[in-house]
């Protein structure tokens, strides 16, 4: 099937329109056409080539939210006309201990991404959500449970999964004490998600100016790391904080905050950290750990868990072709709190040809 | 009562000996006669002020083996003659969270230390066990069970606790795949310890020199760092890593050793780490954490484990008179695998005042 989408060319080169092929349905195929992608950083860094490896050329985008259109004759959950989605992977090798338990993110063999992939079959490198369809095995395929809304659900399939996962894997509940370091696309999830499981919520910033969207959020509190008294007097107050600070940064000023035991969890940067001391990790027993979206059972799980609790990111809606400046704002940090494309704005496959 | 012992009198002075007074017995305290103190590379940080804060004339000394000789009139579980034993810290508040469920070690408001740190009374220094007597509150006298060699009994107090308690808080069992990194006093006593539990011990060191001693102490395999190949043939295969390096080093490339959800716990080094890298944090949901000794109950528990297993440290015995000569060794790292002193070497406080 052809079909269209924006692509980079070469590294950091200007997302423009771009026709290709999707594969024609296996039998445990879904298509589906697409009709909102979420913007992620990685997106960016993707196109960029800031991680080494990628391919052009290259249509990004794993926060995929669309509808059924047909299905191989081996699929059994879905049919034409359903709310699907899809998030950062598109198989594993379905048959390792850690897919065996719903852990694919971790597959041993390595997942597929959604973009910058290999197939596994035909070792075709895999194309992104910036587009206005996608052929995804069924196994892969998110339901979007009735009552979510589509033009607001993208964000949750990277932001979202990326926090609730080490929320679950880390037992938070009612009364857990969450600390949330960024308030951007995966922290503003994350106030969202800890706030929907009971717990209380603080947002450590650097400027109390998002303190009152923090609020709205769901946190109760706003620490500002600028405030030495503020963080002296936070010492050994919480459970677990999740750390979404894309850069390269400190951890040490952070690590006093936790009590005995508690864990400080990455999901937001994946590069150095700058040096640690160890001191309040031996004298509290506190730990850093990092965590990687989560699986499909769990993705599937946080769907649901954000339609009953009514938990939608905050969206700014874009046509696909202000992408070029959504990318320019996202790195300066402006945007509240994630970028989506409405794939309607992209023209169909058959306008490019002509 | 007078006693004698060894102290620095200024930072990085070289011990001498020195005459003092115990206090005199509480309701709760119990006297001792020390009769083996091992010798902890903290002992030589403390005397020479290398963490600041340390006060002289400086006794050190906090693996403590002896026996009673006095007890106050409230003390019920030891009586004159018992064999006894003192580790790191003497006091804590008891009445905090952490001191109530037997984490004294992390007492909210601090836990008195057995030599530097300041009775909770009397705001005296305490000193440790490079000396003939001490006195300490009975909660925290360990009881040295039947069985266990008093003279190789003392690097339990400190070492062996040190390793023993993050192996419990991993729950490490049979089967359970822990790697030491470091066969020094901590690290040695890691191996006999998790192979105790019924672990697969792996040593992790620079040198394979060290491989027969790990084998000998119940280590199933030597894993060499500077062999690139072993190392990336190792990944992902450990639930748990025992990190005893004492000074500044990069923990990233053991983390990739390290299985999803496993967990590099340090108990070596309270200073800064290296710049570790995130990535195989974020890509396996690994951690790292810190640990520090382990409170009463379970140092009880360990010493008994120790007694069961037959599972005793590797001294080399030395005198008094020796200490400076075993610092420098142990500045060296030449020592199999832990310096205890034999008190009997001191004179008696009265031959001082000749």
């Amino acid at each position: 099937m052809k079909t269209v989408g924006y692509a980079a060319q070469a590294a950091g080169a200007a997302l423009a329109p771009y026709t290709f092929e999707r594969r024609d349905l296996r039998p445990n195929d879904v298509a589906m056409e697409i009709l909102y992608c979420g913007v992620c950083h990685s997106d960016l860094h993707m196109v960029q080539n800031d991680w080494g490896g990628s391919v052009y050329p290259l249509v990004p985008g794993h926060e995929i939210v669309g509808r059924v259109t047909a299905v191989g004759n081996e699929v059994t959950r879905f049919k034409a006309g359903d709310a699907v989605a899809v998030g950062c992977m598109v198989d594993s090798c379905q048959h390792c201990d850690q897919c065996h338990h719903g852990e694919e993110q971790f597959c041993r063999e390595g997942m597929t991404a959604t973009y910058g992939g290999f197939d596994r079959l035909t070792n075709e490198v895999t194309q992104g959500g910036y587009s206005k369809h996608v052929v995804v095995r069924e196994e892969f395929v998110l339901s979007v449970p009735e009552g979510l809304d589509l033009s607001r659900a993208a964000p949750l399939l990277c932001a979202g999964i990326t926090t609730y996962s080490p929320l679950r894997s880390w037992n938070v509940g009612p009364g857990s004490r969450v600390a949330v370091i960024g308030l951007g696309g995966l922290g503003h999830m994350a106030v969202k998600l800890a706030a929907g499981m009971g717990a209380i919520v603080t947002v450590i910033g650097r400027h109390a100016s998002k303190a009152p969207d923090a609020m709205e959020m769901g946190a109760e509190s706003f620490l500002a790391s600028t405030d030495e008294a503020a963080m002296s007097q936070a010492q050994s107050s919480f459970d677990l904080i999740i750390d979404t600070v894309p850069v390269k940064h400190d951890v040490t000023p952070y690590m006093p905050l936790l009590d005995i035991d508690g864990s400080l969890v990455i999901v937001g940067q994946i590069g150095p950290l700058a040096e640690p001391v160890t001191a309040p990790l031996v004298f509290g027993r506190r730990r850093v750990a990092g965590s990687l979206i989560g699986g499909i059972a769990e993705t599937q799980e946080m769907l649901e868990f954000c339609a009953r609790k009514n938990i939608l990111p905050e969206c700014e809606m874009i046509r696909m072709d202000q992408i070029g400046e959504a990318f320019e704002r996202m790195e300066r940090s402006d945007v509240r709190y994630r970028f989506v494309i409405n794939m309607a704005s992209l023209p169909a496959p058959q306008a490019e040809a002509a």
